[in-house]
Protein backbone atom coordinates (compact mmCIF):
# COMPACT_ATOMS: atom_id res chain seq x y z
CA UNK A 1 0.00 0.00 0.00
CA UNK A 2 1.29 3.57 -0.68
CA UNK A 3 1.26 5.09 2.59
CA UNK A 4 -0.41 8.21 1.02
CA UNK A 5 -3.40 6.43 -0.24
CA UNK A 6 -6.95 7.14 1.40
CA UNK A 7 -9.17 4.24 1.18
CA UNK A 8 -12.40 6.14 1.51
CA UNK A 9 -13.15 7.87 -1.54
CA UNK A 10 -16.66 9.34 -2.30
CA UNK A 11 -17.58 10.91 -5.42
CA UNK A 12 -19.64 14.13 -4.87
CA UNK A 13 -21.19 16.46 -7.72
CA UNK A 14 -20.51 19.82 -5.48
CA UNK A 15 -17.52 21.41 -7.50
CA UNK A 16 -14.77 21.11 -4.87
CA UNK A 17 -12.21 23.85 -4.01
CA UNK A 18 -10.75 24.22 -0.64
CA UNK A 19 -12.82 25.83 2.06
CA UNK A 20 -16.02 24.32 1.02
CA UNK A 21 -17.94 22.08 2.73
CA UNK A 22 -19.99 19.11 1.43
CA UNK A 23 -23.33 17.62 3.02
CA UNK A 24 -23.49 13.76 2.77
CA UNK A 25 -26.75 12.33 2.00
CA UNK A 26 -28.29 9.58 4.49
CA UNK A 27 -26.80 6.76 3.41
CA UNK A 28 -23.15 7.60 2.79
CA UNK A 29 -23.16 9.81 6.29
CA UNK A 30 -24.89 6.36 7.76
CA UNK A 31 -22.03 4.66 5.94
CA UNK A 32 -19.36 6.29 7.35
CA UNK A 33 -20.45 6.84 10.92
CA UNK A 34 -22.11 3.13 11.50
CA UNK A 35 -19.96 0.91 8.81
CA UNK A 36 -16.64 2.55 8.76
CA UNK A 37 -16.91 3.75 11.89
CA UNK A 38 -14.71 7.32 11.15
CA UNK A 39 -15.28 10.14 13.60
CA UNK A 40 -14.90 13.74 13.62
CA UNK A 41 -11.18 14.93 11.87
CA UNK A 42 -11.05 11.53 9.75
CA UNK A 43 -9.47 12.39 6.06
CA UNK A 44 -11.74 11.24 2.91
CA UNK A 45 -11.09 11.71 -0.33
CA UNK A 46 -13.58 13.45 -2.45
CA UNK A 47 -13.38 13.42 -6.46
CA UNK A 48 -14.99 14.18 -9.56
CA UNK A 49 -14.36 14.18 -13.09
CA UNK A 50 -14.52 17.86 -13.44
CA UNK A 51 -12.31 18.87 -10.25
CA UNK A 52 -9.81 15.96 -9.89
CA UNK A 53 -9.20 14.54 -6.19
CA UNK A 54 -9.33 16.44 -3.09
CA UNK A 55 -8.45 15.77 0.60
CA UNK A 56 -11.60 16.51 2.85
CA UNK A 57 -12.15 15.86 6.73
CA UNK A 58 -15.30 15.07 8.53
CA UNK A 59 -16.07 18.13 10.24
CA UNK A 60 -18.95 16.98 11.97
CA UNK A 61 -21.68 14.05 11.91
CA UNK A 62 -24.23 12.48 13.55
CA UNK A 63 -26.88 10.19 13.15
CA UNK A 64 -27.50 10.11 9.58
CA UNK A 65 -26.00 13.26 8.32
CA UNK A 66 -21.98 13.85 8.06
CA UNK A 67 -20.26 17.34 6.76
CA UNK A 68 -16.85 16.90 5.17
CA UNK A 69 -14.70 20.49 4.65
CA UNK A 70 -12.44 19.85 1.76
CA UNK A 71 -9.27 21.03 2.13
CA UNK A 72 -6.63 20.52 -0.88
CA UNK A 73 -6.36 19.13 -4.55
CA UNK A 74 -4.90 15.66 -4.26
CA UNK A 75 -5.13 14.99 -8.25
CA UNK A 76 -5.69 17.36 -11.20
CA UNK A 77 -8.70 16.06 -13.44
CA UNK A 78 -7.07 13.98 -16.30
CA UNK A 79 -9.04 13.24 -19.74
CA UNK A 80 -10.12 9.56 -19.01
CA UNK A 81 -10.97 7.08 -22.64
CA UNK A 82 -14.55 7.54 -24.07
CA UNK A 83 -15.71 3.95 -24.48
CA UNK A 84 -19.23 3.22 -23.91
CA UNK A 85 -20.44 0.15 -23.16
CA UNK A 86 -23.99 -0.83 -24.67
CA UNK A 87 -25.14 -4.13 -23.28
CA UNK A 88 -28.51 -6.54 -23.20
CA UNK A 89 -30.17 -6.44 -19.75
CA UNK A 90 -29.62 -9.95 -18.20
CA UNK A 91 -30.38 -10.88 -15.21
CA UNK A 92 -29.81 -9.31 -11.58
CA UNK A 93 -26.76 -10.89 -10.28
CA UNK A 94 -25.05 -10.76 -14.13
CA UNK A 95 -26.22 -7.22 -14.58
CA UNK A 96 -24.37 -6.28 -11.08
CA UNK A 97 -21.36 -7.82 -11.95
CA UNK A 98 -21.23 -6.31 -15.44
CA UNK A 99 -22.13 -2.43 -13.81
CA UNK A 100 -18.86 -3.21 -11.46
CA UNK A 101 -16.25 -4.72 -14.02
CA UNK A 102 -17.42 -2.55 -16.71
CA UNK A 103 -16.78 0.67 -14.38
CA UNK A 104 -13.23 -1.28 -12.90
CA UNK A 105 -12.53 -1.05 -16.86
CA UNK A 106 -13.08 2.72 -17.44
CA UNK A 107 -16.34 2.77 -19.33
CA UNK A 108 -17.52 6.41 -19.41
CA UNK A 109 -21.30 5.06 -20.17
CA UNK A 110 -23.54 2.07 -19.51
CA UNK A 111 -26.52 2.10 -22.05
CA UNK A 112 -28.61 -0.90 -21.79
CA UNK A 113 -30.36 -1.68 -24.93
CA UNK A 114 -33.64 -4.05 -25.32
CA UNK A 115 -32.90 -6.33 -28.36
CA UNK A 116 -35.41 -8.44 -29.88
CA UNK A 117 -33.88 -11.84 -28.10
CA UNK A 118 -33.94 -9.71 -24.57
CA UNK A 119 -35.62 -11.66 -21.97
CA UNK A 120 -35.10 -9.07 -19.24
CA UNK A 121 -37.42 -6.59 -19.42
CA UNK A 122 -36.79 -3.80 -16.83
CA UNK A 123 -34.38 -2.11 -16.16
CA UNK A 124 -32.63 -0.58 -12.26
CA UNK A 125 -31.21 2.23 -13.61
CA UNK A 126 -30.71 3.64 -10.33
CA UNK A 127 -29.30 0.17 -8.94
CA UNK A 128 -26.76 -0.17 -11.86
CA UNK A 129 -25.56 3.56 -11.03
CA UNK A 130 -25.30 2.54 -7.36
CA UNK A 131 -23.35 -0.07 -8.36
CA UNK A 132 -20.73 1.75 -10.70
CA UNK A 133 -20.45 4.29 -8.30
CA UNK A 134 -19.18 2.22 -5.79
CA UNK A 135 -16.93 0.76 -8.38
CA UNK A 136 -15.93 4.23 -9.35
CA UNK A 137 -14.81 4.89 -5.34
CA UNK A 138 -12.61 1.90 -5.04
CA UNK A 139 -10.94 1.88 -8.49
CA UNK A 140 -9.61 5.15 -7.94
CA UNK A 141 -11.10 6.55 -11.15
CA UNK A 142 -12.21 10.47 -11.11
CA UNK A 143 -15.53 9.85 -12.88
CA UNK A 144 -18.72 7.84 -12.34
CA UNK A 145 -20.06 6.27 -15.68
CA UNK A 146 -23.17 7.44 -16.68
CA UNK A 147 -25.85 5.08 -16.71
CA UNK A 148 -28.58 5.51 -19.18
CA UNK A 149 -32.53 4.36 -19.94
CA UNK A 150 -32.88 1.47 -22.01
CA UNK A 151 -33.42 2.51 -25.41
CA UNK A 152 -34.20 0.26 -28.15
CA UNK A 153 -31.86 -0.72 -30.98
CA UNK A 154 -33.81 0.85 -33.55
CA UNK A 155 -33.30 4.20 -31.51
CA UNK A 156 -29.88 3.64 -30.74
CA UNK A 157 -28.89 3.37 -33.73
CA UNK A 158 -31.42 6.30 -34.99
CA UNK A 159 -29.63 8.70 -32.77
CA UNK A 160 -25.70 7.59 -33.08
CA UNK A 161 -23.10 10.30 -32.51
CA UNK A 162 -21.61 11.32 -35.42
CA UNK A 163 -17.68 10.06 -35.03
CA UNK A 164 -18.27 7.45 -32.61
CA UNK A 165 -17.41 3.70 -33.73
CA UNK A 166 -19.37 0.68 -32.72
CA UNK A 167 -17.56 -2.50 -32.06
CA UNK A 168 -19.99 -5.32 -32.48
CA UNK A 169 -19.52 -8.75 -30.32
CA UNK A 170 -20.51 -11.30 -32.86
CA UNK A 171 -21.27 -14.78 -32.29
CA UNK A 172 -21.16 -16.05 -36.13
CA UNK A 173 -21.07 -14.71 -39.27
CA UNK A 174 -17.49 -13.43 -40.53
CA UNK A 175 -15.77 -10.64 -38.25
CA UNK A 176 -11.99 -10.54 -38.04
CA UNK A 177 -10.52 -11.67 -33.94
CA UNK A 178 -10.49 -8.36 -31.90
CA UNK A 179 -6.69 -8.48 -31.39
CA UNK A 180 -6.78 -7.62 -35.32
CA UNK A 181 -9.48 -4.98 -35.82
CA UNK A 182 -7.94 -3.18 -32.89
CA UNK A 183 -4.65 -2.93 -33.77
CA UNK A 184 -6.05 -1.79 -37.39
CA UNK A 185 -8.56 1.36 -35.65
CA UNK A 186 -8.14 4.55 -34.76
CA UNK A 187 -8.47 5.76 -31.18
CA UNK A 188 -11.18 8.04 -30.66
CA UNK A 189 -15.02 7.51 -29.05
CA UNK A 190 -15.86 4.23 -29.02
CA UNK A 191 -18.70 1.71 -27.91
CA UNK A 192 -18.84 -1.88 -27.22
CA UNK A 193 -22.04 -3.69 -28.32
CA UNK A 194 -22.79 -6.80 -26.66
CA UNK A 195 -26.34 -9.16 -27.38
CA UNK A 196 -28.53 -10.52 -24.97
CA UNK A 197 -28.28 -14.37 -24.18
CA UNK A 198 -29.87 -15.98 -27.12
CA UNK A 199 -27.52 -13.62 -29.32
CA UNK A 200 -28.85 -10.76 -31.71
CA UNK A 201 -31.55 -12.51 -34.39
CA UNK A 202 -30.40 -13.08 -38.18
CA UNK A 203 -31.94 -9.37 -38.96
CA UNK A 204 -30.11 -7.21 -36.30
CA UNK A 205 -27.13 -8.17 -37.22
CA UNK A 206 -27.55 -7.85 -41.19
CA UNK A 207 -28.60 -3.81 -39.77
CA UNK A 208 -25.92 -3.36 -37.67
CA UNK A 209 -23.26 -4.88 -40.49
CA UNK A 210 -24.30 -2.34 -43.12
CA UNK A 211 -23.77 0.73 -40.78
CA UNK A 212 -20.65 2.49 -41.63
CA UNK A 213 -19.69 3.17 -37.99
CA UNK A 214 -19.82 -1.16 -37.18
CA UNK A 215 -16.56 -3.19 -36.84
CA UNK A 216 -17.59 -6.82 -36.11
CA UNK A 217 -15.26 -8.86 -33.95
CA UNK A 218 -14.99 -12.31 -32.54
CA UNK A 219 -13.79 -13.16 -29.42
CA UNK A 220 -12.51 -16.46 -30.44
CA UNK A 221 -13.61 -20.38 -30.34
CA UNK A 222 -15.90 -20.61 -27.32
CA UNK A 223 -19.81 -19.14 -26.63
CA UNK A 224 -18.85 -16.48 -24.02
CA UNK A 225 -21.73 -15.32 -21.79
CA UNK A 226 -23.09 -11.56 -22.11
CA UNK A 227 -21.39 -10.18 -19.09
CA UNK A 228 -18.41 -12.17 -19.83
CA UNK A 229 -18.34 -10.75 -23.32
CA UNK A 230 -18.82 -7.59 -22.71
CA UNK A 231 -15.76 -7.26 -19.93
CA UNK A 232 -13.17 -9.35 -22.49
CA UNK A 233 -13.97 -6.97 -25.19
CA UNK A 234 -13.79 -4.13 -22.83
CA UNK A 235 -10.31 -5.17 -21.17
CA UNK A 236 -9.02 -6.06 -24.64
CA UNK A 237 -10.04 -1.86 -26.34
CA UNK A 238 -8.43 -0.70 -23.15
CA UNK A 239 -5.28 -2.23 -23.38
CA UNK A 240 -4.71 -1.52 -27.37
CA UNK A 241 -6.73 1.65 -27.84
CA UNK A 242 -7.87 2.91 -24.61
CA UNK A 243 -5.22 3.44 -21.51
CA UNK A 244 -3.77 0.75 -20.77
CA UNK A 245 0.00 2.35 -20.92
CA UNK A 246 -1.30 4.13 -17.89
CA UNK A 247 -0.33 2.91 -14.39
CA UNK A 248 -2.42 3.44 -11.32
CA UNK A 249 -2.02 7.04 -9.95
CA UNK A 250 -0.21 6.19 -6.77
CA UNK A 251 2.25 8.77 -7.48
CA UNK A 252 0.04 11.42 -8.93
CA UNK A 253 -1.24 11.45 -5.34
CA UNK A 254 0.21 14.83 -3.16
CA UNK A 255 1.75 13.79 -0.08
CA UNK A 256 -0.60 13.59 2.31
CA UNK B 1 -28.90 -20.45 -32.97
CA UNK B 2 -27.66 -22.86 -35.41
CA UNK B 3 -30.35 -25.78 -35.97
CA UNK B 4 -27.30 -28.24 -34.93
CA UNK B 5 -26.60 -27.60 -31.88
CA UNK B 6 -27.75 -29.61 -29.07
CA UNK B 7 -28.63 -26.97 -25.75
CA UNK B 8 -27.67 -30.02 -23.58
CA UNK B 9 -24.32 -31.17 -23.13
CA UNK B 10 -22.39 -32.83 -20.85
CA UNK B 11 -18.82 -33.27 -19.74
CA UNK B 12 -17.61 -37.16 -19.12
CA UNK B 13 -14.90 -38.74 -18.20
CA UNK B 14 -15.50 -42.43 -20.03
CA UNK B 15 -13.91 -42.40 -23.21
CA UNK B 16 -16.63 -41.90 -26.31
CA UNK B 17 -17.15 -44.42 -29.05
CA UNK B 18 -20.35 -45.58 -30.73
CA UNK B 19 -22.33 -47.57 -29.11
CA UNK B 20 -20.91 -46.93 -25.71
CA UNK B 21 -23.29 -46.57 -22.57
CA UNK B 22 -22.91 -44.41 -20.20
CA UNK B 23 -24.19 -44.00 -16.78
CA UNK B 24 -24.74 -40.53 -15.10
CA UNK B 25 -24.42 -39.95 -11.33
CA UNK B 26 -27.09 -39.05 -9.07
CA UNK B 27 -27.23 -35.19 -9.61
CA UNK B 28 -26.90 -35.59 -13.00
CA UNK B 29 -29.72 -37.88 -13.63
CA UNK B 30 -31.92 -35.31 -11.74
CA UNK B 31 -31.10 -32.12 -13.01
CA UNK B 32 -32.04 -34.01 -16.62
CA UNK B 33 -35.27 -35.66 -15.62
CA UNK B 34 -36.48 -33.02 -13.34
CA UNK B 35 -35.63 -29.45 -14.07
CA UNK B 36 -34.91 -30.14 -18.16
CA UNK B 37 -37.80 -32.68 -18.03
CA UNK B 38 -35.57 -34.70 -20.84
CA UNK B 39 -37.52 -37.92 -21.81
CA UNK B 40 -36.33 -41.32 -23.19
CA UNK B 41 -34.71 -40.71 -26.41
CA UNK B 42 -33.46 -36.74 -26.13
CA UNK B 43 -30.81 -35.76 -27.53
CA UNK B 44 -27.86 -34.72 -25.16
CA UNK B 45 -23.96 -34.47 -26.37
CA UNK B 46 -21.80 -35.80 -24.17
CA UNK B 47 -17.73 -34.85 -24.56
CA UNK B 48 -14.32 -34.51 -23.26
CA UNK B 49 -11.21 -33.19 -24.21
CA UNK B 50 -9.98 -37.00 -25.32
CA UNK B 51 -12.74 -38.15 -27.55
CA UNK B 52 -14.21 -34.49 -29.17
CA UNK B 53 -18.03 -34.09 -28.66
CA UNK B 54 -20.49 -37.57 -29.54
CA UNK B 55 -23.99 -37.44 -30.00
CA UNK B 56 -25.91 -39.94 -27.35
CA UNK B 57 -29.36 -40.17 -26.28
CA UNK B 58 -31.13 -41.05 -23.06
CA UNK B 59 -31.94 -45.01 -23.01
CA UNK B 60 -33.29 -45.23 -19.59
CA UNK B 61 -34.24 -42.41 -16.93
CA UNK B 62 -35.75 -42.93 -13.23
CA UNK B 63 -35.59 -41.44 -10.18
CA UNK B 64 -31.66 -40.86 -9.49
CA UNK B 65 -30.80 -42.75 -12.45
CA UNK B 66 -30.20 -42.26 -16.02
CA UNK B 67 -28.11 -43.85 -18.93
CA UNK B 68 -26.93 -42.42 -22.51
CA UNK B 69 -26.33 -44.18 -25.54
CA UNK B 70 -23.46 -43.04 -27.65
CA UNK B 71 -24.35 -42.90 -31.49
CA UNK B 72 -21.68 -40.91 -33.26
CA UNK B 73 -19.13 -38.38 -33.17
CA UNK B 74 -20.01 -34.34 -33.50
CA UNK B 75 -16.79 -32.77 -33.16
CA UNK B 76 -13.61 -34.02 -32.99
CA UNK B 77 -10.74 -33.33 -30.59
CA UNK B 78 -8.95 -30.19 -30.67
CA UNK B 79 -5.91 -28.83 -29.30
CA UNK B 80 -6.37 -26.20 -26.86
CA UNK B 81 -4.06 -23.26 -25.70
CA UNK B 82 -1.86 -24.06 -22.49
CA UNK B 83 -2.57 -21.05 -20.27
CA UNK B 84 -3.02 -21.11 -16.53
CA UNK B 85 -4.82 -19.44 -14.05
CA UNK B 86 -3.12 -18.95 -10.91
CA UNK B 87 -4.95 -16.36 -8.41
CA UNK B 88 -5.18 -16.06 -4.65
CA UNK B 89 -7.96 -17.25 -3.23
CA UNK B 90 -10.89 -14.51 -2.36
CA UNK B 91 -14.55 -14.57 -1.40
CA UNK B 92 -17.20 -17.00 -2.65
CA UNK B 93 -19.48 -15.09 -4.69
CA UNK B 94 -15.95 -13.73 -6.56
CA UNK B 95 -14.10 -16.82 -6.82
CA UNK B 96 -16.92 -18.41 -8.47
CA UNK B 97 -17.72 -15.50 -10.81
CA UNK B 98 -13.51 -15.58 -11.43
CA UNK B 99 -13.98 -20.03 -11.92
CA UNK B 100 -16.85 -19.55 -14.65
CA UNK B 101 -14.76 -16.08 -16.51
CA UNK B 102 -12.05 -17.97 -16.82
CA UNK B 103 -13.14 -21.43 -17.81
CA UNK B 104 -15.42 -19.70 -20.45
CA UNK B 105 -12.25 -17.44 -21.52
CA UNK B 106 -10.70 -21.26 -22.03
CA UNK B 107 -8.04 -21.26 -19.12
CA UNK B 108 -6.37 -25.27 -18.95
CA UNK B 109 -5.74 -24.90 -15.15
CA UNK B 110 -7.20 -23.05 -12.18
CA UNK B 111 -4.22 -23.03 -9.51
CA UNK B 112 -5.33 -21.13 -5.50
CA UNK B 113 -2.07 -19.80 -4.80
CA UNK B 114 -1.35 -18.55 -0.50
CA UNK B 115 0.62 -15.03 -0.73
CA UNK B 116 1.58 -13.20 2.14
CA UNK B 117 -1.72 -10.89 2.32
CA UNK B 118 -4.25 -13.19 1.11
CA UNK B 119 -7.05 -13.54 3.84
CA UNK B 120 -9.04 -16.80 2.65
CA UNK B 121 -7.75 -19.43 4.00
CA UNK B 122 -9.56 -22.17 2.89
CA UNK B 123 -10.44 -23.02 -0.83
CA UNK B 124 -13.36 -24.98 -1.65
CA UNK B 125 -11.81 -27.01 -4.53
CA UNK B 126 -14.79 -29.40 -5.50
CA UNK B 127 -17.14 -26.64 -5.45
CA UNK B 128 -14.47 -24.49 -8.25
CA UNK B 129 -14.60 -27.57 -9.76
CA UNK B 130 -18.29 -27.98 -10.01
CA UNK B 131 -18.23 -24.26 -11.61
CA UNK B 132 -15.68 -25.13 -13.75
CA UNK B 133 -17.49 -27.82 -15.34
CA UNK B 134 -21.15 -26.03 -15.55
CA UNK B 135 -19.05 -23.17 -17.49
CA UNK B 136 -17.24 -25.48 -20.12
CA UNK B 137 -20.43 -27.36 -20.40
CA UNK B 138 -22.47 -23.86 -21.84
CA UNK B 139 -19.42 -22.51 -23.67
CA UNK B 140 -19.22 -25.38 -25.65
CA UNK B 141 -15.50 -26.02 -25.36
CA UNK B 142 -14.55 -29.85 -25.18
CA UNK B 143 -12.43 -29.79 -21.86
CA UNK B 144 -13.00 -28.87 -18.55
CA UNK B 145 -9.90 -26.55 -16.57
CA UNK B 146 -8.33 -28.97 -13.98
CA UNK B 147 -8.89 -27.10 -10.94
CA UNK B 148 -5.47 -28.04 -8.45
CA UNK B 149 -5.29 -27.62 -4.67
CA UNK B 150 -3.93 -24.63 -3.38
CA UNK B 151 -0.31 -23.93 -2.76
CA UNK B 152 1.71 -21.41 -1.23
CA UNK B 153 3.78 -19.11 -3.73
CA UNK B 154 7.27 -20.51 -2.78
CA UNK B 155 5.70 -23.80 -3.42
CA UNK B 156 4.31 -22.64 -6.72
CA UNK B 157 7.71 -21.19 -7.40
CA UNK B 158 9.85 -24.22 -6.63
CA UNK B 159 7.43 -26.62 -8.82
CA UNK B 160 7.62 -24.51 -11.55
CA UNK B 161 7.24 -26.27 -14.55
CA UNK B 162 10.18 -25.48 -17.36
CA UNK B 163 9.22 -23.72 -20.71
CA UNK B 164 6.06 -22.09 -18.93
CA UNK B 165 5.99 -18.47 -18.82
CA UNK B 166 4.15 -16.25 -16.05
CA UNK B 167 2.54 -12.65 -16.76
CA UNK B 168 2.38 -11.09 -13.43
CA UNK B 169 -0.33 -8.43 -12.89
CA UNK B 170 1.28 -5.94 -11.29
CA UNK B 171 -0.66 -3.21 -9.49
CA UNK B 172 2.32 -1.26 -8.76
CA UNK B 173 6.34 -0.88 -10.18
CA UNK B 174 7.21 -0.74 -13.58
CA UNK B 175 5.95 -3.25 -15.98
CA UNK B 176 5.12 -2.94 -19.92
CA UNK B 177 1.56 -2.35 -20.40
CA UNK B 178 0.31 -5.75 -21.33
CA UNK B 179 -0.87 -5.19 -25.18
CA UNK B 180 2.70 -4.61 -25.59
CA UNK B 181 4.33 -7.11 -23.38
CA UNK B 182 1.98 -9.68 -25.37
CA UNK B 183 2.74 -8.62 -28.70
CA UNK B 184 6.54 -9.52 -28.17
CA UNK B 185 5.59 -12.75 -26.38
CA UNK B 186 6.13 -16.32 -27.93
CA UNK B 187 3.26 -18.41 -27.92
CA UNK B 188 3.15 -21.68 -25.95
CA UNK B 189 2.72 -22.67 -22.36
CA UNK B 190 1.83 -19.75 -20.10
CA UNK B 191 0.07 -18.80 -16.82
CA UNK B 192 -1.14 -15.30 -15.28
CA UNK B 193 -1.03 -14.39 -12.13
CA UNK B 194 -2.90 -12.20 -10.00
CA UNK B 195 -2.75 -11.59 -6.38
CA UNK B 196 -4.75 -11.13 -3.42
CA UNK B 197 -7.07 -7.65 -2.62
CA UNK B 198 -4.36 -5.87 -0.57
CA UNK B 199 -1.46 -6.83 -3.51
CA UNK B 200 1.21 -8.98 -3.36
CA UNK B 201 4.03 -7.87 -0.64
CA UNK B 202 6.89 -5.68 -1.79
CA UNK B 203 9.24 -8.82 -0.81
CA UNK B 204 6.91 -11.41 -3.09
CA UNK B 205 7.13 -8.87 -6.02
CA UNK B 206 11.08 -8.29 -5.52
CA UNK B 207 11.32 -12.29 -5.94
CA UNK B 208 8.79 -12.94 -8.72
CA UNK B 209 10.45 -10.18 -10.72
CA UNK B 210 13.81 -12.10 -10.64
CA UNK B 211 12.89 -15.03 -12.10
CA UNK B 212 13.62 -15.70 -15.71
CA UNK B 213 10.05 -16.50 -16.53
CA UNK B 214 8.63 -13.80 -15.23
CA UNK B 215 7.27 -10.89 -17.41
CA UNK B 216 5.39 -8.19 -15.36
CA UNK B 217 2.35 -6.29 -17.18
CA UNK B 218 0.69 -3.51 -15.98
CA UNK B 219 -3.50 -3.86 -17.23
CA UNK B 220 -4.29 0.13 -17.02
CA UNK B 221 -4.23 3.44 -14.27
CA UNK B 222 -7.12 1.98 -12.62
CA UNK B 223 -6.97 -0.59 -9.41
CA UNK B 224 -8.83 -3.47 -10.62
CA UNK B 225 -10.36 -6.54 -7.96
CA UNK B 226 -8.36 -9.36 -8.20
CA UNK B 227 -11.39 -11.18 -9.88
CA UNK B 228 -11.38 -8.60 -12.98
CA UNK B 229 -7.39 -8.66 -13.10
CA UNK B 230 -7.69 -12.11 -13.88
CA UNK B 231 -10.50 -11.86 -16.49
CA UNK B 232 -9.07 -9.35 -17.85
CA UNK B 233 -5.29 -10.02 -18.04
CA UNK B 234 -7.08 -13.70 -19.66
CA UNK B 235 -8.94 -11.90 -22.32
CA UNK B 236 -6.12 -9.74 -23.39
CA UNK B 237 -4.07 -12.98 -23.67
CA UNK B 238 -6.87 -14.71 -25.43
CA UNK B 239 -6.88 -12.07 -28.03
CA UNK B 240 -3.00 -11.92 -28.63
CA UNK B 241 -1.35 -15.64 -27.93
CA UNK B 242 -4.26 -17.92 -27.54
CA UNK B 243 -7.31 -18.92 -30.12
CA UNK B 244 -8.51 -15.82 -30.29
CA UNK B 245 -8.46 -16.01 -33.94
CA UNK B 246 -10.88 -18.96 -33.67
CA UNK B 247 -14.47 -18.95 -33.87
CA UNK B 248 -17.79 -21.03 -31.90
CA UNK B 249 -17.65 -24.40 -33.24
CA UNK B 250 -20.85 -24.08 -35.46
CA UNK B 251 -19.51 -25.21 -38.23
CA UNK B 252 -17.59 -28.15 -36.56
CA UNK B 253 -20.92 -29.46 -36.06
CA UNK B 254 -21.73 -32.22 -37.88
CA UNK B 255 -25.30 -32.72 -39.31
CA UNK B 256 -27.86 -34.26 -36.88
Amino acid sequence: MDETRIETRLHVDEGLSTGREIGLDHGRAHFLRSVLRLARGAQVAVFNARDGEWLARIDGLGKGWCSLAVERQRREPTPEPDVWTIFAPIKRARIDFLAEKVTELGCAVLQPVMTQRTVVSRVNVDRLAANAREAAEQCTRLSVPEVREPVTLIELIAAWPAGRRLLLCAESGTAAPIAEALAAADSGPWAILTGPEGGFAQSELDALLELPFVTPVGLGPRLLRADTAAVAALACWQAVLGDGRSRPPRGAFLPV
